[in-house]
């Protein structure tokens, strides 16, 4: 059984189904209602139960590439189809437990050709509770929770759950996170939704590979659906001070133009700047940094200010 | 006459002896001492005299490729000798009048064989004014300084002012302002010290090109001279709640893997971690970003909180 | 039933079990022995049967993304154990029948959000016959078959039959090709040798994506076993006329970094020149060029004449 | 004086006044007319003077960066106005005498970042004479001549002679070489001819930045004015067998795409393709290779054979 109920009487999906690609073939695992809150466990991104102990030092045979990222889902949204737009509102993500980050041969910022005798399988382990990460003794972090994987499913075919694309996906992107809405598009009927990849908190660049404290998680969601905007092709995010555009692609160069693109589209359609002046008001109003530069597409994030967009 | 005295008794550098490039072989336009306080006056980034009007349109003769980013100095300090690190700090950089905004054919976040055709010269004028942009009626914009240009003088031969590497150049780095400190090092006696290319704003990445609002400036600065920290390569930068690293080149996959390991030798060498553990904890910790990815080399920043770095 | 015997009594591996990922948990389909010659066939990269005219349309339901590039294997190479190399020479890759060329949204050297609107599907399809490939009425090009992917297991975990890496994978690559032999690492007991992805011809690099002629192949091969040498990372091609090192990556930098440092390391480890006066030489005599760059990781390969060799 | 007549009365360029820049500001050093046949000497790449035995040491003052690559020139072509094109062909580049290749911290393909400890300043000299490189006791490598630097000037301003762009300038390719003809786009009144920074060979990628033997050079040389083909926009060059289009770019992604993108239109607009027929059939008879990694910009050439030509 995959789908429960609640105390407070909302459908919960649990993690004893996980996937490791997104593709519109899978069997829905349960059905969600447009407005309806619902709540969502994720695992974490390693094999489950591995982490069983805070001493528990990592080895190869702990994570079976490339199936790692288990998301759970897909959620039928009841009413969602090809052109539309799922609006994905973070209630919460709430982290708790024992996380991970860790050192992958092959993983991580820096190239293989580099950096392959340097470093072997290394990871740190640390507890999460009460909204502290106890990375050391002394060292203590705030938790930061985000949902590193979000997606629908792909036009046609699947996509592994560690890459990520125009549907989403693998975005590891900080600010899918509580209070925001991520905006993604449909390709198929009930859209396909699915979650997972959860972080305590994340550095831009995911330097490590493994670079986040990996955790899993509990979601609480909500999701509409709308038309969706011709000139709309990446996922989108709405904070309550930013609009943001998404683009993964490498080289990082890639990245950075499909993200700002999405957003001179974004600028131009809803808020009345020719392409050349939205580009130009870019210049000086980006807010934009790469997410994670370790996955097989690097994800770049391009936002504008609230009070910048008031203004036009 | 390049040097006069304020009503403070303060030296002051004024914008009417330029340079285009970084070059030891330069005469010093004067020489400041280590503590002192002292004003540079700094040209806007195309020709000087250009921009009369906030009508005025650029046209191709405006700017003399390749001599843009106009510099004011060397500034020798005294005592400054190969193998010291020089600290700057940024007092205050006030900008005023009319800066000015531009897509330039060939340069720009978009690669030229793809936008060819889109856009050709344009400019958009603004006024600056009591520290606020007047982008346009509508759109008001709060003035946030910046040096762009920030150098001591290469090892040897000279690096023209569009460029950067480890001694600094055209950074083009928002951190590069008021209460901050940067850090560069010395290779020669004096240290060679220019700056210029002022921006009233700048937006992350810079992305059309002359993309910030380029504009003179009335610098206040004040230097010092330690011995360089072995470990550092490239320049660095302290502002009240963050240490920052910044790396140049292209493309821009090894522009943020510079910044990265060049914060993995700091927090090794201060603050007692291995590079493993730097490299793990930057994972969860750094904050990094593109700030221009239009300069022949590209420059990305990393930032760790002073939060983080009080607990190690 | 996957594997038979040839007229002349050799085994033959047929295209009736394939596979899209390259893993050491899979199943042998059959054993070879060093020194022994067998047959192998290959299907298409697209679903297998989609081509069955001329002039078939490819459709979005024809290719089951990611599941392309199928693979004939995993053989079993008697004796090969962890630490070996294993030599796939390439007796042989012979191709006919219909063949195809496309166009596909996502993919191809120029980036998706530059050509998104341009091209939709479109396929070319062409047909082999006696070595010449029947472009069109006017074009006839000779065939130059080729071998997509070859691939040991890796180290640990499955990598997808479309990506590429220190084991081989779908390298793309034209001199797998007859009479060259193909250098691997072994991982794992019996090495796990596939094949598959063939090419009638295919241009450097390979730029429409499925850019090739894609087609089933029937090939002649035979395998040894040695020692891999100590420097040995990345797989390794031997020509009549060439020894050829490859690098997979992204950005296109660093797969050319990693052919060119794994090229220094043979040059020194067989040849008596040191790290810098191999990379020297090869300023001058490095013949190379990538290959592919539209697979998730690029290839490069760098090649030196045995003209050179010879005097070392 | 730097104009002169040979014994068989035509003009000679002598390199006894070199420029560092292209630059339609420059004063011409003398007039060339189409079809006449004139020979230009070339100074090598560092500074004059400085190699002056086979056992000479570079040090960082023999190299005034970023003054390198000293060209002869500008010549003023008669008749050749904004919108020509100029077609250069190469009749014979002899080189002899000393030259060097070298090892220079932070240039080569392999980034500061990664290398900076590993190689300082090494230089390694050899003669060449009669076609033979005498590389060392045992190895001789034949001389295949080329010019590194050919350029119009841009359409304004100036481009320091170490970077490469739509006019040419440091290209670094190897098909730049006798019996060749190289087009460069004209834009100011008489083309502004620059031509220097030879190699008696260079490999591709040349690797380790002064990667190929740089050298000293006399070149015979005619011009031909032709008028701009509407949809040229980057270097080409004609073959025996092959033409050829140029593209210059950072990352090395972009200088490939371009290099094929104008590919694509010369097809096209000269041989009947459609843009689509064109990119498709590149998939399969491409030539393609990066010939350096280490200038400002990289250089990617596009060949296509004039069998395939001969077809369509």
């Amino acid at each position: 059984m995959t789908v429960g109920t609640t105390p407070q009487g909302r459908k919960i999906f649990y993690r004893d189904e996980l996937k490791f690609a997104f593709a519109a073939t899978d069997a829905f695992v349960g059905t969600v209602t447009p407005g309806e809150v619902f709540e969502v466990e994720t695992e974490i991104n390693i094999n489950a139960g591995v982490l069983t102990s805070l001493d528990k030092r990592l080895t190869e045979s702990d994570v079976t590439l490339p199936f790692v990222n288990p998301v759970t889902g897909p959620f039928k949204v009841e009413g969602a189809k090809p052109g539309d737009m799922l609006k994905v509102e973070i209630i919460e993500a709430a982290v708790g437990g024992i996380g991970t980050t860790a050192l992958w041969p092959g993983v991580g910022i820096f190239p293989d050709w580099c950096r392959q005798k340097e470093f072997g399988i290394r990871n740190h382990n640390v507890l999460v509770k009460d909204g502290v990460i106890h990375w050391s003794d002394k060292v203590k972090l705030p938790v930061k929770p985000m949902i590193g994987c979000i997606s629908t499913a792909p036009v046609n075919g699947g996509m592994m759950t560690v890459d990520c694309d125009k549907v989403g996906g693998n975005l590891d992107v900080q600010e899918v996170t509580d209070g925001n809405v991520v905006m993604l598009p449909v390709h198929h009927d009930g859209a396909y939704l699915y979650l997972g990849d959860c972080h305590a908190i994340q550095g831009d660049g995911e330097c490590n590979g493994m670079g986040a404290i990996e955790i899993a998680a509990h979601l609480t969601i909500r999701v509409e659906v709308v038309p969706r905007p011709p000139e709309m092709t990446w996922p989108r995010i709405e904070t309550p001070t930013h609009i943001c555009t998404i683009g993964c692609a490498r080289p990082l160069e890639d990245a950075l133009r499909t993200a700002f693109q999405e957003m001179v589209y974004w600028l131009s359609a809803d808020y009345g700047l020719s392409h050349e002046e939205a580009y130009m008001l870019l210049g000086q109003v980006a807010e934009a940094r790469c997410t994670q530069m370790v996955n097989p597409k690097y994800t770049y994030i391009c936002k504008v200010h609230k009070d910048v967009l008031a203004q036009l």
